[in-house]
């Protein structure tokens, strides 16, 4: 079963074990040999995977019970196989979703952490560095690539913490190893969206 | 006296009761015809000011307790007419420093409202929407443009509070007010860095 997760910057795929990705310029240009399941979030896309008949759109086979208006199908994914907790998957975009009895009480979105680094460089050439991964949340930053990792990781770990309560914090995302350890009892699985879509392919075909 | 605070967009300028801006492009022409106290943060400007002696710059005249490397004189500025307290300066950056005794305890930076807002829109054009100053924080959002509203103000929100405790807290800059709201006991001072300059003025030049 071959998966296809296509991102904002990314097209990531799961060849059975295998799992390999490429720039959303290098799949412009690929050409799929093999019937390929895929979600699809890049609206700069959409035309070219209705052209090409191996590519199959798993968007409409979730069955999955939300209120929010045109939820990305991503998060659906990354949620489909919670049935209690909190999915935060940590790429150019933050999405956090809450699933409580497999059904969907909303979510939020902040900037992925490239994107609060590519903020401040725009802000100020001052302001232009790198964030320190080691920041101590329990001291007030004393130089500004301090200030500015204390200001964009412990908002992100507050908001977080602030909607998870007691319940099971599911990372997933370029960025949720990293904002995993934040935490005591989180989990890291890089491959959330993929089991979603496994989910998904095995509820509705016949392979 | 003829006060100027220049930002990494706008110079501000207090003279006696009297305040206007200008926007740095047309701060570049500008022409001084007396004498006037400037505080400055932008590199670009730096050599600009230099050149005309009726610039007077203010930075080396706060007398200003910290141990943070290379503070901001806007941040100094706005701290500096502060016993105890927090000052928040919400404009391109938001900037959060912890002023205690008169010390300055140190301090924390996130990205100004309107860079969230392009951070997003650069993110994805789905992700390019305004934002919803009426957000509530109660109930988790389910729509996009709720999505970004709670995403960015509650962490900016979770973040001040947690910094602030039992302290006072000052709010200035742009959107300093809207910011000021989300908290019962607030004060908004539009005029905080400049109160600071006034300070610094009348304890080392005679007018």
């Amino acid at each position: 079963m071959l998966l296809c997760d296509i991102g904002n910057t990314t097209a990531s795929f799961l060849d059975d074990q295998k799992f390999y990705s490429m720039s959303i310029e290098q799949f412009l240009s690929y050409q799929p040999t093999q019937k390929i399941f895929y979600i699809n979030v890049n609206p700069n896309l959409e035309e070219k995977l209705k052209e090409q008949p191996l590519f199959i759109n798993l968007a409409p086979y979730f069955n999955f019970d939300t209120i929010y208006k045109n939820l990305g199908v991503d998060r659906i994914a990354a949620c489909y196989t919670i049935e209690d907790g909190v999915v935060v998957d940590a790429g150019s975009a933050i999405t956090v979703d809450i699933v409580s009895n497999c059904i969907h009480l909303g979510g939020f979105i902040l900037p992925g952490i490239e994107n609060y680094k590519k903020s401040f460089a725009n802000i100020s050439s001052r302001l232009k560095c790198e964030l320190n991964t080691q920041i101590n949340f329990d001291a007030f930053p004393q130089r500004t690539t301090d200030a500015l990792s204390y200001g964009t990781f412990k908002s992100i770990y507050l908001l977080i913490k602030d909607c998870a309560y007691d319940k099971k914090l599911y990372f997933t995302g370029g960025d949720g190893q990293f904002l995993a350890n934040f935490f005591d009892f989180a989990i890291y699985d890089k491959f959330l969206i993929f089991r979603g879509m496994k989910k998904a392919v095995c509820e509705n075909f016949k392979l």
